[in-house]
């Protein structure tokens, strides 16, 4: 696969940064997953907002135009014959002799992007999967799309143990933040879409908006609130929204089993809805 | 400068890591800092320790032998002709394509050691900083070394930004935690030692562990217990501890002057008997 890694493309086995980048030192870098299928990226420009959004919340920026990252981006897809993948980008501080300070260090970021060829996973009918709830044990800034992951990777794989699809992390009011890499939603017994608000405890998703658009323009009505334990309870349907995953539809959250442990009709068509979208 | 990347000795600007490593894109990684001097390491034992330990708290182990790493590192001192230095040593859990979980990847850590030329930073007699306090809002298992780093990051270039030499982290109550690379201690009014326990909201310090030991040897009454901000206003002295800073007084905490703005005899004390503890 044929990389970019610090202003040179190069192949995988030669892509690599050095031991003092402040990525790999300090987790001092953020990054965008973006899916690709037949020639589409999928949200391209809403990834790209938002790389530069989380940049500028950790206070730096990259002299890279948006029009450059697209030029690089579709060379990858062209050179790797690239028919259904996913792009990754991640951009870090820049490289420095280790100090926890990046005080009076001349600002040179490193913009690294990959490409993965994915298994042909746009099939509207999927199978629903069970979650698990744990503590949201993460910095005060989830919001911001870092590298600081070591809570979602050890939750993620907690579950992955014991036979759950996604962790999703509870506030300490026990009510539902997000995913270790997704948004959480579910319909409610009012039929009611509910999902987390904006509220600097979750990622502002970038499928995330999307759904909410595609229910808008299906006429469904979505409260965007916190949602509890008892709501998950007593809820019609279930679900998690991610870049790499789109509408994922949620069977079991701990013990209690949703809709009889079927994946619902609603999680089925807004997956349809929004594959569509991006057809 | 000669380092260690992944079983090879290479030099510095040939030191690199996948860009598919988890250190890199998760934060999946632990290190540890040991000061050299003069052929003498700085609580090597004490440094390897916890590196192993840091390993097992987030679930993975290194096949290298203590023997084996310090051989490398010794090698390192050799050849870089190093008379002061610190050495940096960081285990991510591997390279892997990127998933959050590592469920079923075989596990194959990477070790990287590279050491740095300091200036002799081992005078006894240095002057106090300024130190301001910021929430802590870090993840919940700060106790764990792991290269989660970003908010200390943070913190500490804004204190730098603003004159500070450090930033001390405040848990939610207002009791210090920590600082962003450093342990904080006081001298009470009542001429008692005090530096928060280890009580899962900071590290277990190396030197924070070799200062209490010189304390007691001197026969100086130590109560491990939280620090609030009243206790600051009130004390005779304060420091911080670090493996790279060993003990450095500090002279005001936000608005606070300590000791009339004058290094206390008791800091430089328990910084002389360190440094001799270690020569």
């Amino acid at each position: 696969m044929l990389s970019y890694v610090n202003n040179k493309f190069c192949f995988l086995d030669k892509a690599k940064i050095s031991v003092n980048d402040r990525g790999y030192q300090f987790g001092d870098a953020v990054y965008e997953v973006i899916l690709y299928r037949n020639g589409q990226f999928l949200d391209l420009e809403g990834h790209l907002k938002r790389l530069r959004e989380s940049m500028s919340r950790i206070d730096f920026e990259l002299t890279f135009s948006d029009s450059a990252i697209k030029t690089i981006i579709k060379r990858l897809v062209t050179e790797n014959n690239l028919k259904y993948g996913s792009i990754y980008i991640q951009v870090s501080r820049g490289e420095y002799s280790r100090d926890h300070s990046y005080f009076n260090m001349p600002l040179n970021p490193i913009l690294v992007i990959l490409t993965k060829r994915i298994k042909e996973n746009f099939k509207v009918i999927i199978p629903g999967i069970k979650v698990f709830t744990t503590l949201d044990n993460r910095w005060s800034n989830p919001d911001i799309k870092t590298t600081q992951l070591l809570p979602n990777v050890l939750a993620k794989t907690k579950g992955m143990k014991n036979g759950f699809g996604e962790a999703i992390f509870l506030d300490e009011n026990s009510y539902v933040t997000e995913g270790s890499s997704s948004n959480f939603w579910i319909l409610n017994k009012n039929d009611i879409l509910n999902t987390r608000s904006l509220d600097g405890k979750i990622l502002a998703g970038i499928t995330r908006d999307s759904i909410l658009r595609c229910a808008k323009d299906k006429k469904i009505k979505v409260v965007e609130k916190k949602i509890s334990l008892d709501d998950i309870q007593t809820c019609k349907e279930a679900f998690i929204t991610s870049a790499s995953s789109f509408v994922t539809p949620v069977v079991q959250v701990d013990e209690m089993i949703i809709n009889n442990g079927f994946v619902g009709e609603f999680s089925n068509l807004l997956r349809k809805t929004y594959l569509e979208l991006n057809d």
